[in-house]
């Protein structure tokens, strides 16, 4: 049976719409998609496109290009290419938490996500922190955020925090937490048996024996000690600098970074355009773009749909592991 | 005429001085060098690799592979490959500040190092954080440490510090001065007329307009404001895991980077081999191996020469250039 995968646009000026439009052009043999849109949204990016789209009942098959199966989720106004409105604030997230609901609920089994514009929800009078932080509310759990291309994932220790709070964000029950998730998410959807996490260090040269700091000494290595004496594959804590040569990487399944710049670079650098957005810790998988809203390309048809199909292609892959795996 | 480079070897224990002997195979068009090391030390490293060895005088012509002009420091103990002996910090450190002084009294016009044990030159009672650091306090000045390859600069404007003290360590100062350094560096020993400098934000998406710190707000973009207001070509406070795509590096001449682990991870995953690590600062370009004394690899002819090749090569340029432009 294929997996059932909600596939969510995002911001409705933004290219989130016209990549869904885009990606329903090739049929799927490995997952179902059902839409949580606007539907006048979706047929005015494919008409700015000059692309095919059917908009189909839920209960229906898509068979040819641009059938896509859709729960609408009405905007309050209708939406411009490039022009947010905050009065679509309150669409955008009840497309994302039907989603996610109906993951909970065991409708769907994965959800895919565009770019979602944090000022105008916010504008839109909503708290809204990121669409990783409302689909782990609703399901009551701590995630952690994973960024992947072809290259190398890297898991996050902390996200988006000024610097100078990380260092006291790094806790010992924070950090199990973080590894014991990026491990079951490792072999429960990635289908690894032993998956090899490397770990970096806080502290430039992962503190040089505490002589650059001493959260290494005090803090992680006695976890990663512990969590090895339970069968965990853990390696490090690891300089950053060095971590990712290439030669290093192809040893680990995961780099576990312990802040964003830490990690981000060399993955945006080593292949951005095909790179994701994971959420782990989900009771189900949901992938997202690594991309923004791009209102400056919005109905142009030259935005990039690589990262779009990639997170589509793997959270298909997730679900089904995950089904294979309970 | 050819600049006159010092050659410091470095760590005798180490891989350092066989790659000294290695890069002497090959006459060089672009420097005339001059070693400051022990003779034995040297003479070792030949043996074990099987490779000519010629230790010339001072006022002699390297003519043939193997020749090499030497002002012997001399070693205290007889060194082994891959046991470090303390006894010997005393030349170690000699040798660096003979080389360094040479160039400062105008006899030599740049020095190139091979790696240093910290924790030998430590243990031998001498207080030593860095080669970068020894070199800038007998200069009486204050530097900027610059790794290179192929790909990409990055200069850092704090280097080994636990990630707590960074954001407290970047000041206005400090920063001021070390723009103007990185700056002046690119115009007299790079040769650019007009050099851009990309400025990293020190905290995640550069702060996202003082939601992810302030940093940015109160310190960093008043300060690249005022030095644009002088002519200077500077590009930021950019989000750290995006400045480093492809397409934006070659729009930039160097990258600075605000700490040791935003800055490296990206310049070692695209080409760790021929990195080089450059003091910025000196009254003389100073070129450096990005790499240590791999103690478990010296005698053996197996380590790679390429960081200490492009370091001559690197140093030999920007001692031309200095001398073209003064």
């Amino acid at each position: 049976m294929l997996p059932e995968l909600a596939l969510v646009p995002g911001e409705p000026a933004g290219i989130g719409p016209e990549l869904c439009v885009r990606l329903v052009q090739q049929p799927r043999d490995d997952c179902r998609l059902l839409a949580f849109a606007d539907p006048d949204t979706l047929r005015a990016a494919a008409a700015a496109l000059n692309l095919p789209l059917q908009l189909l009942p839920e209960d229906a098959h898509a068979r040819v290009p641009g059938d896509l199966r859709l729960r609408a989720v009405a905007n309050s106004t209708p939406s411009r290419f490039g022009h947010t409105d905050s009065a679509n604030a309150g669409a955008v997230i009840a497309a994302l938490l039907g989603a996610g609901q109906a993951c909970l609920s065991g409708e769907l089994h994965g959800v895919v996500t565009g770019p979602v514009h944090k000022a105008v929800i916010n504008q839109g009078g909503i708290v809204y922190s990121g669409t990783t932080e409302l689909l782990a509310d609703q399901a009551g759990v701590k995630v952690v955020m994973m960024l992947a291309n072809h290259i190398v994932r890297v898991a996050l220790a902390t996200t988006h925090l000024p610097l100078r709070e990380v260092a006291d964000a790094i806790t010992g029950p924070g950090l199990e937490h973080t590894l014991r998730t990026v491990h079951a998410a490792l072999r429960r959807e990635f289908g690894l048996a032993a998956p090899r996490i490397a770990v970096l260090g806080l502290n430039p040269h992962a503190g040089e024996d505490g002589h650059l700091g001493r959260e290494e000494l005090d803090l992680v290595i006695p976890l990663l000690q512990r969590l090895r004496s339970e069968g965990m594959d853990l390696i490090g804590p690891l300089p950053a600098d060095t971590a990712f040569l290439p030669a290093k990487l192809a040893g680990f399944d995961t780099v576990l970074a312990m802040y964003h710049d830490q990690g981000l670079p060399v993955l945006k650098y080593s292949g951005f355009e095909q790179a994701v957005n994971l959420t782990l810790g989900l009771p189900y998988p949901r992938v997202a773009v690594d991309h923004g809203t791009a209102l400056d390309l919005a109905g142009r048809g030259i935005a990039d749909p690589s990262s779009l199909q990639a997170a589509t292609t793997l959270c298909a892959r997730l679900a089904r592991q995950r089904t294979l795996s309970t």
